[in-house]
């Protein structure tokens, strides 16, 4: 890991290529405030010409490409969980970074690291088949991928046992409890929306390694790679505002595998 | 071309990975027939549980993979014309074999190959734009592979253009006219139904690179590959058939990325 | 109710219609044996086609239309349970009674009654939010539609109370244990494979109302309709011996909209 | 025809409910001005949530409801000619029809007429086996339902003879060629983008059923409904600009089903 006293970084990723057919959706001014593109695969979002747009995005403007992978489910926006088999989830992950990994090789790039999406983010955390099963995809494909997620979960855990590195993801813009898991977001204060609190517990958060937990004890956080979350209508000014707070303190922006 | 006096060659090529979801297809008899299996994406047939099942088998029985690459039309398996813009088909196929190809590497194998299927083997034989996408698609991707197609079409022409090396594919259950086309479905006598027959077509197609058109005449014909098609029913009887009459005839069946 | 001691009835349901596109599934020779068709309705199984020839052939044969509603899941053939919200599980059920309504139309004839099918039929009997949903589309719909399900469910109670006919549903093929549930697939003797013991299960539980446990002991069911599953290889056969012993037994086979 | 030298009036129709699962689109506005809706039905886009809220949105604003009926394209959004067998696409459009009745239904409203989407709405102008296709799919369901289309294609002709009323369409925003077809958009000047030039031709097209074509000269049309594209960015202000001019000069806009 390259983060010493002498240099802080962080990655800052983001979802996108989240559009379908007709739907658009214009990626352009995100992937060129953060470091990381988690691309969607065509599951919940996503189609190939939407791939490879994106990665052709992500590549000229030099960001990490990630494979954004999620229950097959678009009408649902991979929002719902599913009670997908353990093996067929493995082959849902296997075929979605397949793909994806085809358009970033023709647009000059590889796809770096896996990010489960959505409901599949969470059913990951603690399900353990299908914990199990994203492990597998990457392992079967015998390619250098991490993961990036939330390391206080199933998926990091097995993760690391199988010897894939886990990009620790943190979230800026949502409260903490003490027990270091998020606030739920039907619970009030659960969404940080003033930018500026959010740049805030970025900044602490990559400098000191901890959060200011909802009840107000410091908590400690490992934190590699900050989420900003593309689909609210101010995520490229709380992206870009996030961004000066952490260059203001020291901290280099840079994609995930670089500390790898 | 290790096609010599001394040794001929061809391969077998059958269409298989054609279930869905619940809907199975057995490929392992045909597979355990065939030199070259084309294996369907997830665009016109196909999903992942498929495709990992699919590549393992041809992993099994060491027949090469090819990419059955199809309009994205699982309603209509891929057998109804769609009029893809040229970008969206060039997406679609990297889309097609990226997956696969993650598929064939979990297997330890490779995509060598793509076939058109259906309704896009038809149009991309006439239609520029849908040529030109699929030439586009492999050129962009960058790695080793080549076509299987009737060598009478466009696409089979603008490959050669870009130095894709073609494979070129015979019907030996197809009656064909004296210019060389396939005699339309809809006339009769347009489909060889006796195995022997059939058997005897591909002999003379092989052995002597000539076909006998539907009007008696003797046609030179370059084939490299004979279809097999695997949804008939007696698909299987047929394939022994054909395999053994060949090699009685001393034509030794091989995949045909052995021939490039 | 019709039954009476004089006249012992009971309807045969029977899942049909659940091909898609190019997979093909022939329900000629069931839909002459049973009194009832549930007809998949293009979210789990089915498409245009399919309802089309699958409607006919009902009106043809006389038998009961029922629309056999599923998760929208045709990779999983309805059979994986999806955390669909309420009222988007609504609007599902109501999209597919409304699509398979117009073909009975077209075909003379009417859907009489809502099926949950796979994982819905089994999270509706226990998910308030998914029993409520149901329920809700049938009522939305203002139109004389019955229920068919198992009576000791969620969904047969909130229909019940918003004044929804159910049709009890009972399985001759399956186990049941002392406190009316089904003995699970994965415990031995759960799925009874001889048709003959099947017709006797089937023929008990018509003329007393009543099963014997797996421990032995009788207990009071009551059962309106028998179903069959299409999807099972002997499923011709096992509808036809049942039938047989049940007209043997004096019990006439009608539909379950005749009871009502 | 209720329209009369004391009473001219027109319909204005528009394309609502476009959007897919988590990709939304508001139809309130567009709706509150016109007379009648083209709500898509889930096969190039719609789904059940989308049908549910566009119904009940078209209940409120009193407005028609029209079955706006495309190929089963969700990717390419209908606008791809897909090579659709007759009988197939028959019960595409039943299908169709009635998944949006039933929502038309529960919103206690009801589809009045049926207008084809995108490449269907071309194909049926001018291919016989797609306009077949559509009025038999009207025929067979057996309720009043008419047609909104534009009167020169085979579409109107056969929907004609087969007794089903047609609604004459008329396109405010488009130049018409001297022989009455529309200019291609290809050409320049073939979109009328100004508001106030669209609305003069929206005025003379009812008041006079006359049109200027571009080479000047003034050509009989006959027009009962005109066609509001929702999806260009400033579609409300130009169907705002459009009903004042229309009732500014005397015209009353009303649903097209109010002149059968």
């Amino acid at each position: 890991m390259s983060q010493t006293a002498l240099e802080l970084t962080t990655a800052l990723n983001t979802d996108c290529g989240e559009g379908f057919g007709n739907w658009h959706v214009d990626d352009a001014e995100i992937l060129s405030v953060v470091s990381d593109a988690n691309i969607a695969c065509g599951f919940h979002a996503g189609d190939p010409d939407t791939l490879a747009r994106t990665c052709a995005l992500a590549a000229e403007f030099g960001v990490g490409i990630g494979a954004h992978v999620g229950f097959h489910d678009l009408r649902g926006f991979g929002r719902r969980y599913i009670a997908v088999p353990r093996d067929t989830l493995t082959h849902d992950v296997i075929y979605q970074i397949g793909a994806l990994d085809a358009f970033a090789s023709a647009a000059g790039a590889v796809v770096s690291y896996v990010k489960p999406h959505g409901a599949l983010y969470h059913s990951a955390a603690r399900n353990e088949h299908h914990a199990r099963a994203i492990v597998d995809a990457i392992t079967s494909l015998n390619r250098p991928l991490s993961l990036l997620c939330q390391t206080d979960s199933l998926l990091a855990e097995y993760a690391r046992e199988s010897g894939i590195p886990v990009t620790a993801e943190g979230f800026m813009d949502r409260s903490y409890a003490a027990d270091g898991t998020l606030v739920p977001r039907s619970q009030p204060g659960a969404v940080i929306d003033d930018p500026s609190a959010a740049a805030e517990q970025a900044v602490q958060m990559i400098t000191t390694q901890t959060v200011t937990a909802a009840d107000g004890s410091s908590i400690p956080m490992n934190v590699q790679s900050l989420c900003i979350h593309s689909d609210s209508p101010g995520a490229v000014n709380l992206a870009r505002t996030v961004r000066s707070a952490l260059e203001d303190a020291g901290v280099k922006i840079q994609s995930a595998i670089d500390h790898l």
